[in-house]
């Protein structure tokens, strides 16, 4: 090699205020409908990835270990579609999460959108903008489209991949809203977000979400934009609700919640009615996303801590988007 | 007087495979969709009515205890709708319930059958029609017009006061079914089940459950005449999730179960792939009806009580319908 072709990206996960379940087009994740999310400052991907063609196949490493099985085709499957486009050569890939595995963090979202970056960083070249990384995070996985910024994001749905991209709606300083992960159980999910997607989609119930969402979207837009907590979660709470609705009602049923998710949620609208301004949502597992301002953070976590002792508490604010770097992991 | 007005009568509860919720018309009751049920043995009220022109006003007793609140007004209430058409004379009624308040077994199904019935009997004179009787315990609450008849019954929605009738599909000794009410949380309802059935009929996806609903039911009754526990409880779960579904997504929402819920329905699926044949339902509340074989409850209640130590377990078959009788509690 002439020169170094090697890039190193970090990105944070996030959390969905609105919803991604349901897709129009499963080979380039295009959704059934827009979402918006929050980007998780203290989970966060870095990824290294070299282009080497000295080597016969990928060799993919996730937190410090060879990956052989699914995950790393995955990788590899993802890094083909760069390999059409640009450079033939394989890679050798290494990639850590801050995060402990298993908090029902999306991984994938702050993974992709980092392997995406890091990828085009190792050649060396001028990046993509910023709205085509959005399409490239995308393929790898939906949700890390919108990983790409920081603060809070829309994922702008479009019908293929030509128009559905991310763009930012306001920067991680704009609001000081912190989002609090309560790791209730380590229970395995039953049924994947992958297969999720697929029973959401074909869900009976699906049509008229989508007819209801536009509105709830905008409402969702507008309390972001004031910075209304009060608003932002009563909307953010319905849709995580319906989320599960979908999910529980679906076929094969999805029952993602566990007992401790749903002691929490009466805990925090118990809160609630005691004038504590606390919120939560869910992803498609059973942890809980408990949302406040940043000045109640102390008394939120003391109250989780004091009704379910020895959870693992990962608390977030709005972080940033996705960075290169040369703290490279290889 | 020159003769008795006085009348007994005992009915037990039901509990819906197919549910009722969401209502066409809410002064007669009539429900959006035909729903299907199996009459409880050990759920039962005895109600007895004495007519009687010397009160200046209704006297209500529950449970022994005379009733000045709404629910005595609610029965006032009924009992003008009787008199309408037929005596119009205040009247003495006591009801009494085998199982203990707050089982969340549906006092209202077995209460106006039983008072429906009564207040006929008290009549001395000819009783209208099993299917007249279906229609006059509608009026008082819904799910009652089920526990007219015994074992497995069906409620034919109509669209008004004249074809709203419940029919038996089965009687109580067709299939030794059992249900074992599981009492997992007294906590009280945020929402009544009637500002539920409000929620529900003007709920998004209610238009889309109407249009699955009749597929579902025939699935079901087919079921129910091949005894056939593994289909009946497939629909059976599907159609409470459903539910549960519709509640906790509408507006506002309605979160019904409790932990102890999630935990014992995490464990009956776990239970079924370990190859036992239990299936759950519920009603608009957080204790669950767990379904299975005569030959199979002895098992189930010993796995119930390992589970969660220290719970009211009722154990139910198929009940009867109403029953006129002497033994009268005033």
């Amino acid at each position: 090699m002439t020169r170094e072709m090697r890039g190193t990206a970090s990105a944070c996960s996030n959390i969905a205020l609105i919803k991604y379940w349901g897709k129009r087009d499963f080979t380039d994740n295009i959704p059934l409908n827009g979402s918006l999310s929050m980007t998780l400052s203290q989970a966060t991907t870095t990824t290294t990835v070299i282009w080497d063609d000295t080597l016969s196949q990928d060799e993919i490493y996730l937190d410090g270990e060879r990956v052989l099985d699914g995950r790393g085709l995955r990788v590899s499957r993802y890094l083909d579609r760069i390999r059409a486009d640009y450079y033939r050569m394989p890679a050798r890939v290494a990639s850590m999460n801050s995060f402990p595995a298993g908090t029902g963090i999306a991984s994938s979202a702050s993974g992709f959108a980092a392997l995406a970056t890091a990828a085009f960083a190792a050649m060396g070249e001028e990046m993509p903008s910023d709205t085509e990384m959005t399409r490239w995070a995308r393929r790898g996985s939906g949700s890390a489209c919108r990983s790409i910024h920081g603060g809070f994001v829309e994922w702008l749905p479009g019908t293929s991949d030509a128009d559905s991209t991310a763009v930012q709606l306001a920067g991680e300083d704009f609001w000081d809203l912190r989002d609090l992960v309560v790791l209730v159980s380590r229970a395995p999910k039953a049924i994947s977000s992958s297969e999720g997607h697929k029973i959401a989609t074909r869900h009976p119930f699906m049509a008229a979400r989508q007819e209801l969402l536009p509105a709830r979207m905008l409402a969702t837009k507008g309390a972001v934009a004031a910075r209304d907590l009060m608003t932002l979660g009563a909307l953010v709470e319905q849709e995580a609700l319906e989320m599960h609705a979908i999910m529980m009602s679906g076929q094969p049923a999805a029952l993602y919640m566990q007992p401790g998710t749903l002691k929490l949620l009466h805990a925090i609208r118990a809160w609630r009615e005691d004038g504590l301004p606390v919120f939560f949502t869910l992803d498609a597992g059973p942890n809980v996303h408990v949302l406040c301002e940043s000045r109640d953070a102390p008394e939120v976590r003391a109250r989780i801590e004091q009704l379910m002792p020895g959870l693992s508490i990962l608390e977030n604010r709005a972080g940033p988007g996705v960075r290169v770097h040369e703290d490279h992991l290889l």
